[in-house]
């Protein structure tokens, strides 16, 4: 499993390996969706857990989608039940019913209200739900959770992932020390809003609803919402947080003194799970991280972040180690924004390549290590205003392809 | 060389094998920007021509575009020189000198002055132009003249475009004939708006300038701007017609009967010229024609058309002939229009798969045999609206990656 180096160890926050925080259940298994691969996860809390969760704005959603957030408005959940290899969407009035079932058969399991259960799904679109099997399965689901591994949860709801996503952090609130643990999926179909299509944020901490709300809002807008595998919106993009306060430490509210421990929290929990998923993206031997500075406007320097790194050419220049400048500020020229040619500054790794337009550094093999990396720093300087934004995206491989040609259902 | 079937044989409009109008001479040549191939073509027309011409949005444009741009408020032109594998763009003031300088000398060959010469340049973005080369070349091209094939000239601004893209049309306009001969070159960095790299259309009519413009304009938001390779959009699109009037052909205007005619006959010069450029993308093995109809404008068809058009999982499905609708509606879905999933009707060839949102055929042996074809044909009905727009594009391949990841100065 795929831990995290520990970056912020001070005495109040500490990356800890993968572990569940205080009253929280997992369990994962093969129903038959696929072969043979685990494909049906629960997270269970043993109490209600406030709850919030935000959703792709893709104008087709998922029908999970449509019922997670017809339960969420009741603002907590006790029970997330996941299915990957069918993303239950583009499949109608079915598809809600399915959903519902899903809840309905996971919450008499659990002895909760179905409304108390969301739901999940990823995989496939535009095929019907296998019923028959996640009916089978939801029991030996529930029954699964007295000895449940976190990891056998995360197997079940990867699909092309090639490893699991998970970050573990202990923090100190007050006297108590609460735990936030984040879960992720990724692969492909990743782009903003979300860019990610699964991640479960679970944590033990005592928290007033307003301030989850505020702190998750503002972590998945700089982490989920920046990362970009190919630019193709997802569907089913859900992002979850359940807090279910049995961490028992001085309730977190917006105006008091522990809301920022908490929030910078969660912050690094959702921006290193966006990390993961973009070095795991489909076929990904690169991690691309634009960042776009000098712009009037922190929307606008998001946008060129996003055109640079979401070209097909950057990616596949940085595939091969290419430093090709020239297709870098030609995808940043293509955002619609103040872009002034003689006013462009920009930087490969911490080289100055290019200042204000005239190239500066025509060191090619120096130029060429740095696009060997496996992280490639691109910084662009528009020199234009104050704002800036840092987008997270990956090469793409031949394997991208090979792996999208043929994507089978199974 | 390729040349189109002719699909409009009227007894006004023929398509004719590649030739030149009346009075146009081209030639090209190796002058050493490439080791071997061709990089330095010429147009010339022996009387000054009314000169058109459209360039890319992007902010970051080629040195040539800023050149051709002032001299085409001439109105006419008789020369363009190009070169290929450089692009001369991020090339700062010297890049505009050696532009200028460009214009200068084969203005100076031809006797002609400067303002009467157009440049553009294809290849590398951000080295600059080997004029010792381009010098010595520019005499030897204007010599060349005499005895020039349109082919020279053609394999002369070629990059990585696997064959040539001429299209050549004669037409009857009152009781004289005229020629129009459309040349292109595609391959990467297509995407709107222009869609191409380089376009040249010649002919001989004696046409009216505002005609020209109207005629052109049209034309190229026809064609050059409704495709898509890579989504990438180039700094140096340029697409110039040039029209000597050596027909002798009753003058063409905005209002009189010969202008419809004309512009038919030019809207399918273009047409069949992007198409050629999208069969021709990098690494393609198939057109894909994204079809939108039901939408409120022409510009919500458009925008919903190119992001599925665009999208890499819709790509890499065609180019594995995976019928993946529900890929296609995702991706329709992330474009920033109004669209309900249970208004939706889809068809890949004339086969109608969804309809209402709806899956109707699921007859997965027949859909994939349909996108196995060379031609894959998606269309999407809205049902929202009355306009339509059509997009062209090709699949996404490895040897796209392949040939992206290692795209060397030459």
């Amino acid at each position: 499993m795929k831990t995290i180096k520990p970056k912020r160890s001070s005495s109040r926050v500490k990356v800890v390996s993968p572990q569940l925080p205080r009253g929280f259940k997992v369990s994962g298994l093969n129903c038959g969706i696929k072969k043979s691969k685990k494909d049906l996860g629960l997270i269970y809390s043993q109490v209600p857990a406030k709850a919030v969760g935000f959703f792709t704005s893709n104008r087709i959603q998922g029908a999970p989608l449509k019922l997670t957030q017809q339960h969420l408005k009741n603002k907590k959940a006790q029970a997330i039940v996941v299915n990957s290899g069918n993303a239950n969407c583009l499949t109608a009035a079915r598809g809600l019913k399915n959903a519902v079932q899903m809840a309905r058969l996971t919450g008499k399991e659990l002895g909760i209200d179905k409304e108390q259960v969301l739901v999940a799904s990823t995989g496939i679109i535009g095929r019907e739900l296998p019923m028959d099997k996640i009916t089978r399965g939801i029991p030996l689901l529930v029954k699964g959770l007295k000895a449940g591994s976190l990891s056998s949860f995360v197997k079940a709801i990867m699909t092309t992932d090639r490893s699991s996503k998970i970050v573990c952090l202990k923090l100190k609130v007050g006297a108590s020390g609460l735990t936030l643990t984040g879960i992720a999926k990724g692969a492909g179909m990743i782009a903003p809003n979300l860019a990610t299509m699964l991640a479960f944020v679970v944590t033990d901490a005592e928290i007033d609803y307003q301030a989850l709300r505020k702190a998750f809002q503002k972590a998945v807008a700089n982490s989920f919402n920046l990362i970009s595998v190919d630019g193709d919106m997802s569907t089913n993009d859900t992002a979850v947080i359940l807090a279910n306060g049995l961490a028992g430490n001085s309730k977190i509210t917006s105006n008091n003194k522990y809301f920022s421990q908490f929030a910078a929290a969660l912050d690094f929990v959702c921006l290193e799970l966006s990390k993961m998923i973009v070095a795991g993206g489909e076929g990904a031997t690169k991690v691309i991280k634009v960042c776009v500075c000098g712009a009037k406007s922190f929307e606008k320097a998001k946008r060129v972040a996003l055109k640079v790194a979401n070209s097909n050419l950057v990616k596949t220049a940085v595939n091969g180690g290419d430093p090709n400048w020239g297709r870098i500020l030609a995808a940043a020229g293509a955002a619609d924004a103040d872009i002034s040619e003689n006013k462009l500054d920009l930087y490969l790794g911490h080289k100055l390549v290019l200042r204000k337009g005239i190239l500066v550094n025509n060191n090619y093999s120096l130029l060429r290590r740095l696009c060997k990396k496996k992280e490639v720093e691109i910084k662009i300087d528009l020199n234009r205003g104050k704002a800036q934004a840092c987008v997270f995206s990956c090469d793409l491989s031949q394997e991208y392809v090979r792996l999208n040609a043929r994507y089978e259902p199974h």
